[in-house]
Formats: structure tokens, sequence, C-alpha cells
């Protein structure tokens, strides 16, 4: 068995082929944003290595194991989350398959080396360092989502160091922070290819991008059909159900 | 009355309020593009400078008469489509509002001086400059669909050069140029605010873009909900056909 501690709790991942992950709602909880990059993400199927940057719980490097036996590594410098990601990994089944490394983003080049994968995925912080005093209240939950430790640049220059030429570098991110996206692609010589947008309900503005690019790629961006999340009555709109549930 | 050449007709431009529009087949027809470019971008309501730059038949200044009072600017480089545009503007009596340029977008510098527009519009050519054999075919179609003339960087210099701190440029585009288009703007200044993209039908990659900038804005990208254009069974969605025909 598997060791929980106080604040954690075992949740269903994907209730049709019965993964578990390990969570805290104190510490890190992994979000729709995760589940919807590790679908949208191009794997290769049958072999590879796959990287996640800022992996958390790991629950992309877990979701992404069910579409590809590609050896997949996550790096995640917070302590505590890097213990859940292990014992997430060990939970699962997926030692053989998985790696994960307690680090800085920005610091592995000498563990990782260079141009090494063919897929980097990545669900980074998606606001601003927070003022000190927001700063101090949950130090975990800052952490994952403030740039506290990387920046959006950090994150994108990490990619492109570890993502080998041809190879793809996928990302969630906020609509907002769009512009700042493309610029680092390329500024990091990562060509967007393909872009969609996530909107909550039809007749709202989007909430969520998902943006995939390859690295030395000729320009050519194609923006695929949206994705709704929610119908008018609140419920799961088919499509967000099959991926959320593991229907794919 | 207006003198119409051979190969041009009249065409209702919107059946609610009565305006026409002088077309040719052979030179130039209005599309789709520079409709929903017109309702896309933000306007002045009661005074202010609008310019447009790749004006062809002066379609967008038409349509933009209907929503603003202010003066409106179009620049057009092909002598058959600025005559056109001028017919067009007397036509539809909007002498007093329209001001129809002959000339290059990228020498209007001692014309129109600098930063002295509100809002600048443009529906560009969008496709890279054509290989010399179909670049013979039919000179004016090629000039107003290719990069001859002017160069997507070119609009958005002329852009940034025209408008005010703190005015608007509005584009019409391909998704493919969406990380040029983003990438430029960014470059002149330019901080794209609004995105709205456009798809023929439900399931499909969208087809068109429509993108705001701010010059000297500060950065914050906010995604419209996506307009389709037809229905499954190849009829116009109510949206479209609002925008289409003007009901709006």
């Amino acid at each position: 068995m598997v060791q929980l501690f106080d604040d954690e709790r075992l949740d269903y991942l994907l209730s049709e082929n019965k993964m578990h992950i390990i969570q805290s709602p104190e510490v890190f909880s992994f979000s729709l944003d995760a589940v919807l990059l590790a679908q949208f993400a191009y794997v290769p199927i049958k072999k590879g290595n796959i990287l996640d940057l800022c992996t958390g719980n790991g629950v992309i490097p877990l979701l992404l194991s069910r579409r590809t036996n590609a050896s997949i590594t996550g790096v995640e410098i917070q302590g505590r989350l890097f213990d859940m990601a292990k014992r997430n990994m060990e939970l699962n089944g997926l030692a053989d398959q998985l790696t994960m490394i307690h680090g800085d983003l920005k610091e592995m080049k000498n563990v990782l080396g260079h141009s090494r994968f063919d897929v980097v995925t990545c669900n980074p912080p998606y606001f601003p360092t927070p003022a000190r005093t927001e700063h101090n209240r949950n130090n975990h939950l800052t952490i994952a989502r403030h740039e506290v430790h990387s920046t959006l640049e950090d994150t994108v220059k990490a990619s492109k160091l570890h993502v080998r030429p041809g190879g793809k570098v996928a990302m969630v991110h906020r609509p907002a922070r769009l512009a700042d996206i493309i610029t680092l692609f390329r500024q990091y010589k990562i060509e967007p290819k393909r872009l969609q947008f996530i909107y909550p309900k039809h007749g709202r503005d989007a909430n969520m991008i998902l943006i995939e690019g390859i690295r030395d790629g000729s320009a050519d961006l194609t923006t695929l059909p949206p994705l709704y999340i929610y119908n008018d009555d609140n419920t799961y709109t088919t499509e967000a159900e099959e991926i959320i549930y593991g229907k794919q």
C-alpha cells in the first residue's frame, strides 16, 4: 500500500480504467487543465521520450501513460509534490515507464542533457508573482499557481533546451497570455502549429488555451474546433465528458 | 447616375438599409472577410478619424459608415479599384464622410501624417507573392490576394505609423498567419487585445481570424466566442445572417 499523509486523499483519476491519484487540496489538486493537455498533446505511441515540466503530483505523466509506451519523465520543484508524484507512480504500477525528478526546471541540463525528448509538456503556473502578503498564505499553492520559481520564459526556454529538433512542445495556459506564449515560442525557435481554445460555455470568452509548437518547424498554425466544457444547464458537454472520464 | 464599366455589376451591400456596391468579378469582389471585419472593429460613434488600408472597392468604409459619424479614409494602390471605391462612395451619398486615396500604403506619411487616426482597419492580401506564371494570369486579383505590393509587415508598420497612441488596429486574416501577426503587432508596439476565430462549421478548423490591438496598450488578450458561418445543412447560422444582412 502507498502511504497517505493527513491532508491527502485518494481520488479516481479516470473512472474507465481504474487509475488512482493522491491529491491534497492543501497542496495541489490536478485540474481540468492538466486533463485537457494530456489529451491534446501528440505523443509517440510505441516508444520515445516525453518530458513533463511542472509535473505537480504527476497527473500528466499518469494520464499520458494510457496513450503511449514512451518513457515519461516528470520534473517538480516542490518536495511535497515530488513525493506525491512518486507515490502516484508506484500506486498505479508505472515505475517502469515513469521517472520523477525533484529539481528546478532551469537547472536540468546536467541531469537530462539537451535535445533528448520527442515531446515536452507543461502546465505552468499561470499568474505573475503575487504580492508578499498573498504569497505567504499557502506557500505550496502559491508556487503551483504563480511564477515564483519559474517564469513563462523559463518554461519555454527549458522546453526548447530539452526537446529535439522536430520534436513537440505542448502547453496549457490562459488566453490572456497567448501573445506572450507565441512571442516566446518564436524567440526560442518553437514554431506554433496547433492551437485550441477552451470555452466554459457557448457565448462566453475562452478561458483556456492549448498550444503545441514544433522546434525548428515551419510557420503554419492550425486552429482546431473550440471545446466547450459545460452545457447551458451546467452539465458537462459530451466532448468534455469523454475527455474527463477517459472515454476517448 | 454612377458609371458602370463592362465587367462591373451593381450589388446590394446590405439588404436592410439599401446600400449598393459596384463590384467586378474580374477585378475584385468584397468577401465575407470584409463584412466581418467591419462588424468586429471598435469604432468611435460620434466623431474621430478612421483609416482603412487595402480598401479595395471601399467596402469597409461603406459598411463602417453605418456605425459611425467619424471621417473614414480609404487607401488603395490599384487604379481600377480606387476608381471603383470613389464611385461607390458617390453612389451611396457618402462623399462628405469618406475620402478615397489612390496610393501606396507604404508612402502615406506625407499625405496622412502620423498618429492621426483613432482606428486603422485592414483586410490585407492573404498569400505570399505567387510564382511569376500565376502572377500574370489576372493582375488585379493577384495584387488583391497576394503580397505583391505590400507584405504583412508593411501593413502592420503603416498601421502603427498612422494610428494614435491608444488607438486601435483591426485586421482580418487567415489563422495560419496568427503567429506572424502577433509577432509583428508586438514588434510595432500594437498590443493584441481582442481575438475572434471564424469557423465555417461546427467541428471544422478555423478559417479566418479577427484581431484587434491597441497601440502602446498593456498585455491582456481576450478571445471572444467563436463565430460559425454555416449550419450543418449549409444554411447561414443566425449570427452570420445577422452580420451579413446587416440586422445587427
